[in-house]
């Protein structure tokens, strides 16, 4: 009861920079996941390529098992792609726990502008995860993750759709479920953290203007395509924008305000 | 003259799906790299880690030997870290032609909201680029790199803060040369594309909503810190807010307007 799940610390995920930003909560890591609107996919293409591949992917996490798990639960990362792509071959062919891979997802609440340049730094938020992915096979739980997916892009839009997927639109999609071995999540806000030997020197101070440049994402107004038929854009996507923008921007405002560690506070 | 470089296609940047909205022109792709607050970086953690490692870095491409280089000339990626991190360590010890790796970079320019789940897309920059890093060691080129990196957060900060750093400064932050082996970019604009099935489906049509909701970034109202002395946001941080917020939210509304290519006019 009340027990905060966290990842296993192991190599591969433990920060060692700035260890006060680092978190290994489930509920922290995968809300920055699943506030993301693009993860990026890392994964080994092969003993001929001596460079890792990347792939800008759409995912989300969730439990097909336990729908109604929260983000602090264990959750599988489900990624979409197109039935003939590299990594779906991959995850095709992959034998034992299934593809490798590495999944990250960052986003920039603000400009920290200090005093020297080596104190400047970003309010952010960044998360990875490693895990197995295997492709999903199973038709239910396909469609169950399709919806997750598409809802999470915009909120409640798959009923307001043509849907179900037809059989042609079923077959050409591939859903990768990844079973997660291990994250990590890194987040930084406050205000500027500056070195004493600058505060004290007046010459600095005087000239040099310091404070944060609150960042977030804007959803703008709806602009219909010419085909469309609906005359007034619908409630569940105004509200989504207004949401959205709200969430995001109250963010990177109250984020300037957190009291830096002490580890900070020179 | 007037001819565009591009990067060569290797099995490990070649675009296979939605083809014609790939790019191999330098210009393209550095640009977004460029206009990127964080780059992915991943990178093999050595053989006894199954999993890629990835990590947010801030970069920039330039020519230290050549300054004044377009961003449609071969430029070199600098990427800005910590002394003794997993990446620069594996960098300092790699042999031959350095640290294999992978870097990316994505936005979101908006939310294209077509009949079915299946065409619903982003308007998106991604790039990616493969190249091999080394620490750099000429005193010069790290501090020419760190003030271009400095100066991608904000224009013009560089030299309105307390430079050059000191040597503890200089010692602490290493600068990773990543030489570039190639690249590919990718980008989606326009508006809502769907399949003639659903366009001559006056019950879809009817009930769907479609159009593009555009999605940028924002800098909001610079927030002095408590101990600022400088009375007034200077010139150079407003005028860089208000033109990338320009950039951003133009590039946004403009790439709706985009004529869709042929492939995709069902």
């Amino acid at each position: 009861m009340g027990r905060t799940l966290t990842y296993p610390k192991r190599d591969a995920n433990t920060v060692n920079r700035y260890k006060h930003r680092a978190t290994y909560d489930l509920g922290a890591i995968h809300s920055i996941i699943n506030s993301s609107q693009v993860l990026h996919v890392s994964f080994s293409p092969g003993p001929s390529d001596p460079f890792p591949a990347m792939l800008p992917m759409i995912g989300q996490m969730g439990s097909f098992d336990y729908p109604s798990a929260g983000f602090d639960e264990p959750l599988d990362c489900y990624l979409h792609g197109y039935v003939s792509s590299r990594i779906m071959n991959l995850a095709r062919k992959s034998e034992g726990d299934g593809l490798p891979l590495c999944i990250a997802a960052s986003r920039v609440d603000g400009l920290i502008l200090s005093l020297t340049p080596n104190s400047h730094s970003y309010n952010y938020r960044s998360a990875i995860l490693h895990g197995y992915a295997r492709l999903v096979t199973d038709e239910a739980e396909k469609l169950w993750a399709m919806k997750l997916i598409t809802n999470s892009v915009l909120a409640d839009r798959w009923d307001h759709t043509r849907v179900p997927p037809d059989n042609a639109e079923m077959s050409s999609t591939v859903i990768l479920k990844v079973r997660i071995v291990d994250g990590s999540g890194k987040i930084r806000d406050g205000g500027v953290s500056d070195e004493r030997k600058d505060k004290s020197n007046d010459d600095v101070t005087k000239r040099v203007w310091t404070g944060v440049v609150p960042v977030y994402e804007t959803f703008g107004d709806p602009v219909p395509s010419p085909e469309n038929k609906v005359s007034e854009v619908p409630e569940y996507i105004t509200s989504f924008i207004a949401n959205m923008n709200k969430r995001n921007r109250d963010y990177a405002e109250t984020a300037v305000n957190v009291t830096l560690p002490a580890e900070e506070q020179h």
